[in-house]
């Protein structure tokens, strides 16, 4: 594997799954040879607490040195060609990715959508912009339209669930006070369309996914419907992509509640964390031993490690 | 030892004093087993110098991993049950305890009191609600009403001084241009109760401590009569638990000087630092053979060794 | 070696740039037990990539535990004899430098002038007062007046193209839209005079290096002048030291752009970056074969490999 940005970088989705869950097994100890003088870097552009942590424990473990740089204070990048870098920013994106190159084995990358500007959002502007210049794999810890690691470590949780029948799984989208991302939404249908499960994407109108995504995506408008024997719930909010960035729906009545959870064949639900509570799902769901948000962090670490190894 | 928050989960502090004193004399290196393939995530919800060094220093030298997140900016947690987390607080505590378990074999938590509310900081509010939802055992970096780390390390020096009869050792409130915490004075008073030494506390009226800690301790208001005779000076300022947070007395003459220093036994000066010179105590007292400060700062680590390591 | 703050503390320059490019051409791993349970803590009171990122990884390639502090915020050190501490100032730096050689071999320190006290910056002040109360060697990460890392990478980089005749090396200003420390300049110098090469300093009147690093210097005014037959261009901005701190000259053709490169003996093009394109240098420089910016930037990490190894 030569990099991690999508599930297009991945050639066999189902057997990084299956390494993720093997490492999970793997005795203490063992696997410090993995990453043994090899290095990551990890850029954070914006802030992260789960991706973090894990992505760090995960290269621990494998044996490599972690480098963390902070890049949102004061490091203003310059991104465009030929221009005369008079003003604020005093590094242009071709020193800093070849020089971060020259420190890290591996490279990663935080970066957020503007949630403004649609066409170099879905660009995935930051994030291809290193991935051009630097002269070292790129990680995604998570980008301005996918959120590969989390949809991973999704996969595995799943995978350690999975009934004897073919899964009916459904992200359902949920109300958030902020305009969020589609980023995890967009992976997650993304990877599920390799997992062999049915898929269903409930939300209201509006909230479309990007073709890209969205495409070939069973899309059910009436939430109670979709949810009708579910075995896997998966809540998200994210902001419009057709009215780019906008929070078109706040109805509490979207949110999934004991009562919702009993239309499922029983369904575990996820959530990629942090969740707001009695807003996006209620506490008896998430205080349930339908949950499954906790080992879906757990996993992270898995994940992680699985991309870590299959790059060095 | 299944957690380290305060002198009450140490089974037997005086032994945890003597381990600390071994680890100091252990060649280098040899304890790198210890703490092999685990990891401490360190959460700073406030700002430290010495706690953050030593411990980090602590865990390598035992062979462990080291995480350090800095909670304090952007990550406002949630504490209440059952509340519409629709505001400015984006994760539970619930959730957050639990993540964090996931990536760590040990917690560190610093959090000070607010100084407002005082039934609340002294509920240890934060800490007791991390003790309450992580899965793996908490270590405290200093809440708002106890040091044990920097306890413990200033035992250990006091053993490392330890005259051939039972020693004197007065705390001795200290003026200072802000309002801070009760939380050294409060551990110090809680150990020392166990070592063996003449423990009196010497305060201007209004600065007795809550009677969890100052209960059963010999208070002398006369800060003359309270150094007669002592072996050792522990200087320290903190604001009034009566009138809660607030600076009751600025005055200059609670200082530590040579001339006070004449009135102990050959007495040692102690403090924890960062200490206002000239204001908690005199040039000539800190820069004289007889201050520990440094010792002190240096004991913290083989603190933090002793506790992690009885904690693996 | 004692410490590393000038070219004046290393023994034999040359031998140590022969150190780094050895180390450069170490085997992976085989350089651990250099370092082996040794610690380095990187305080930084300025913001830092380059310096930060190499000098971690030279410190774990050697095998040393690296702790890192950002005391730029909120940590205000009190550096005058004999104060009343009675203001924003929490600690003194004969506690600061003596609490943190207790849990550091090494300390690093990075410390930027102010601009506007010359007799301060140029005494080095807080670099000094860190060498006068640390009890372990320290290592400049850049101070007011000097940047030996940079220097000793830039060494290198030259060695790895020296010509078979003794090289002409150029030191040229250039613009920036923002005033800028001189230490790299005086640095560059202080080293340069060692490296047996000719050596030309050019910029505009005005730009004259203070005494200790000009004096024997040969410079040149007219840059076309000092630029022909040049088979190295060092090109930098710094802003004046007669008129200390402030910027003189904007003029955009002091910028070094492919004509001006067109009057070398096909020389190469240095700068310690970050570098503002088309400001300081041409986009038709700095993408050519002729720059050796990005392998400045690599020979960072085996330059302060060369330094940890001659100190540990």
């Amino acid at each position: 594997m030569k990099q991690f940005t999508s599930v297009n970088d991945v050639p066999n989705p189902k057997q990084l799954v299956e390494s993720a869950l093997a490492l999970k097994r793997s005795p203490a100890g063992s696997l410090k040879g993995i990453g043994a003088n090899k290095t990551i870097v990890m850029l954070f552009f914006n802030p992260s607490l789960r991706t973090r942590l894990s992505t760090e424990k995960a290269a621990l473990t494998l044996g490599m040195s972690v480098i963390e740089y902070n890049a949102g204070q004061g490091w203003q990048l310059e991104f465009e060609e030929g221009v005369v870098m008079n003003g604020e920013k005093a590094e242009h994106i071709k020193e800093a990715a070849a020089v971060i190159s020259q420190y890290a084995d591996i490279i990663g990358i935080r970066t957020f959508p503007s949630l403004v500007d649609r066409e170099r959002d879905y660009a995935d502007f930051v994030l291809q912009q290193f991935m051009q210049h630097a002269t070292v794999p790129i990680i995604s810890l998570e980008s301005a339209i996918r959120h590969p690691l989390q949809s991973l470590a999704d996969w595995v949780t799943l995978e350690e669930h999975r009934p004897v029948h073919r899964p009916k799984v459904v992200l359902s989208w949920a109300p958030h006070p902020r305009a969020l991302p589609q980023a995890v939404a967009n992976s997650f249908v993304e990877w599920m369309k390799l997992a062999d499960v049915d898929l269903v994407v409930t939300h209201p109108e509006g909230y479309e996914l990007a073709d890209t995504f969205g495409q070939d995506v069973n899309v059910e408008y009436d939430q109670h419907k979709a949810l009708a024997g579910a075995d896997f719930v998966y809540a998200k909010n994210w902001s419009s992509y057709r009215d780019y960035g906008k929070i078109l729906n706040q109805d509490l009545a979207w949110m999934i509640s004991p009562q919702k959870m009993a239309l499922t064949n029983n369904g575990k639900f996820m959530h990629c964390l942090p969740v707001r509570r009695n807003v996006v799902v209620a506490d008896g769901v998430l205080d349930s031993p339908a949950s499954l948000v906790i080992e879906q962090a757990n996993n992270r670490t898995y994940a992680a490690m699985a991309v870590l190894k299959a790059i060095l």
